[in-house]
Order: structure tokens, then C-alpha cells, then sequence
């Protein structure tokens, strides 16, 4: 992602705290408080410019969503993009998905997306992707027993790593997309990156994984 | 795969009968009586002509090979072809994998391959696919604790939902790779399918699957 220095950005944060919320460790475990409502919460984790987590919150209005981002010269932009859709449903959180415990209760969130994230392709660097061992730890906790890790990337390294680390995890692994655009999979909303790679005709990966329950159980696809 | 009729396929079987093993139940449980040696047995189910195990068995010469294959017409060349390699180490099964509990004892076997299996691309036939729960059954059965399945396949939708189905047993994922043929995975023994595939520059999906006795354990790639 290319990252401007914008000094304003800071500001402009500032000036707009029922979108960006400022101190969300204070929210913790009263996130549909601050919604106002009993609603679901479903997390981005590296919400990027906001472009899917805007066209989310327009779509499911009954879901309020949250997206975390560390980089604040671009999530300057999801503000922007929240503010001119003029929905109430969608926040950020100027913060690293390493915090997630102090951002979230246990049993907090109903859904998790991980979009196009950094593949970190070298070995040394395998603890860096959010599909590693160590994320998934944190996701079991905030996520509520039936909550769903949403997962897509175009990077095929970081898709069979997050299968195995998934599967390693003991998560089960459903409606699997090797090629999402070219797929009967319904109601995707895209990211800057999807639509760019689209536009190139790459693959698009997509999983959506589970923590098991019961285990080798029988089920309809 | 085209099965032309030959009406002296069986006899053929039966005159080579240290290749095509007549009466399989009769060595369940001791298959390596059969062979003369303790080695490891590899399974391939659904073995066709026979191009990939007799490869593998020129080149493993310390494990003991059995493919599984219920059309006597593609047999016997696998047959032939294992007879003019000259080795001891691949004998066949002229059975079906369904019956794979009458062939093998509980611990029996290392390692089953699954390689280019019939899609079943219906839903209704899901079922009949060799990833389908109730096979896993069997297979987790047969193989020791630390046994490994591995599968590849051409079919993008048998892929996506093999890695579901293997996951929702409680598998874990290993070596995948969506995309064999530009990857660095080494050792790889092609079928006759996959050459066909490969030389029209289709992807092949390939990835390990074994019963998960510690849950949630990190590890190394």
C-alpha cells in the first residue's frame, strides 16, 4: 500500500470521533453500546481506505461493523468514504490488530475479515501474517463460538499457508473459493486491491473458517 | 478414463497372480508377509493404469506399494507395466475402495494416495467422491496414527471440497499447493492424467491431509 504523510490526518480524525472512535480500549466489551443498538459485530482487521467495509455497512445495515487500521494516512480516506455515505454502522479503530485483546471481549465479535493482507512470503517472517498461529489465539477469544474468520487474498503463498494454519488450528474450512470472480459464491463486496486484481483477470482466493465444536461431524456443504 | 472391453483381461490377471493379488482378504493384516519384508505400505485407491505407482515404486524401492483398481481393462496394463519395470515392491488389488476394511487391517498402512479421483461435480453424488466423510473413515482406519493422505487433482471444485471435507474431520492441511506444476515441491511422480493436464499448462491441486492427534500446536512448515 502506498503510504502518504498526511499531517492532517491526525486531525481530521480528531474532529470526526463518532467515526474514528479515539481510546477504544474504553469500549471494550461495549461496543453495541457505543451503536446504540443490539446489532451483531463484524470486524476488518487492516481495513485499508474503508472502500469494503463502507460497501458492507451499506448493504447490511443490521450489522455494525468496526475496522482497524495502523496507518493513519489511509484511514483518513475510510473516514472520508464513511462520512460521505452517511451511515451510522461502520467505525474504525486507529490501532494494530496485536491489540485486539484490549479492543474486544471474549465472545465480543460474530465475524472476522481478513482482506488482502500482507503474505510476508519470507519464513522468518511467518508469525506477521494474521493467519498465523498466535492471530488465530487472539480471534478464538474475541470471536463468539459460532463466529466465521472471512478470509481472501490474491497471494496463492499466503492461501496455502492460511489453509494449513487454519486446518493446523483445528478450524474447519468452508465454501473455499480458488477462484472467486469466476465463482457461484454471492453478495462479495470488493477492496481497492480486489477490484485492481480483477481488472487484471488474477485469482482470487477466498475461505471463510470455523472453530470446531464438533468434530467430524457430517453437514451440508 | 476410456475402459475398452478385454475379455482376456481376468486371465491375464490371473496368470500374473504375484502382481494382481487374487483373494485380497485373505492377506488383511498381512501384507508384508505378502511382500517379505517390514517395510512401509502406500496405498493408491483408484490406481488406473498404473503409471504413477509403478514410478514411485522404481524410486522407493523400501516401501511396499498396493493400488486399488476395480476396471480389470486399465489393470492389466498396470499390470504389464509393473511386470516389464521388473520390480516386487507394487502388487494390485483388482477391488473397490469401498471395501477397503476387507483389504487392510486398523494400522495397516503409511500412506494413501488419492490422485485425479472422479469430481462427482453433483451435489447429489457427493457421496461417491473419495474425500466424502465416510471414506475418510475408512482411511483414518487403515492408517496409522501419523499416517498421510495425499491427493491431488485437476478439478478445482473437487479441490475446494476436499480441503472442506478434510477439514471438517479435523484434519490438518499440509504441503498444499495450488498450483503443483510452478511450485517448489519436489519428488513429484506424475499419472497419466497429469501429464495430459500439464501439457496443457492446467493447474494441478495437490496438498497432505492427516489425523490430528494434538490440537492447536504451532509448527514448523
Amino acid at each position: 500500500m502506498r503510504l502518504r504523510h498526511k499531517p492532517w490526518a491526525r486531525e481530521e480524525m480528531e474532529r470526526n470521533s463518532h467515526i474514528v472512535i479515539s481510546e477504544p480500549e474504553n469500549w471494550l466489551g461495549k461496543w453495541q453500546q457505543l451503536f446504540g443498538n443490539d446489532h451483531p459485530i463484524f470486524v476488518e482487521v487492516g481495513t485499508g481506505k474503508g472502500q469494503f467495509l463502507t460497501g458492507m455497512g451499506k448493504v447490511h445495515p443490521n450489522i455494525n461493523f468496526i475496522g482497524i487500521e495502523k496507518y493513519e494516512s489511509v484511514l483518513v480516506t475510510a473516514m472520508e468514504r464513511v462520512r460521505e455515505a452517511e451511515i451510522e454502522n461502520v467505525k474504525f479503530i486507529n490501532g494494530d490488530v496485536e491489540d485486539l485483546l484490549s479492543f474486544f471481549e471474549e465472545n465480543e465479535l460474530s465475524r472476522l475479515f481478513i482482506n488482502f493482507t500482507d503474505p510476508w512470503p519470507k519464513n522468518r517472517h511467518e508469525k506477521r501474517r494474521l493467519t498465523f498461529h498466535d492471530f488465530l489465539e487472539r480471534y478464538e477469544k474475541v470471536l463468539k463460538s459460532d463466529g466465521e474468520i472471512h478470509f481472501k487474498t490474491d497471494n496463492q503463498g499466503l492461501f496455502e499457508y492460511s489453509l494449513h494454519s487454519f486446518s493446523k488450528y483445528g478450524m474447519t474450512l468452508n465454501q473455499i473459493s480458488l477462484d472467486l470472480h469466476n465463482s457461484d459464491i454471492e453478495g462479495n463486496i470488493m477492496t481497492e486491491y480486489e477490484e485492481k486484481f480483477k481488472a487484471k483477470n488474477m485469482r482470487i482466493y477466498r475461505c471463510e473458517a470455523v472453530f470446531q465444536n464438533d468434530k467430524k461431524g457430517t453437514d451440508k456443504l
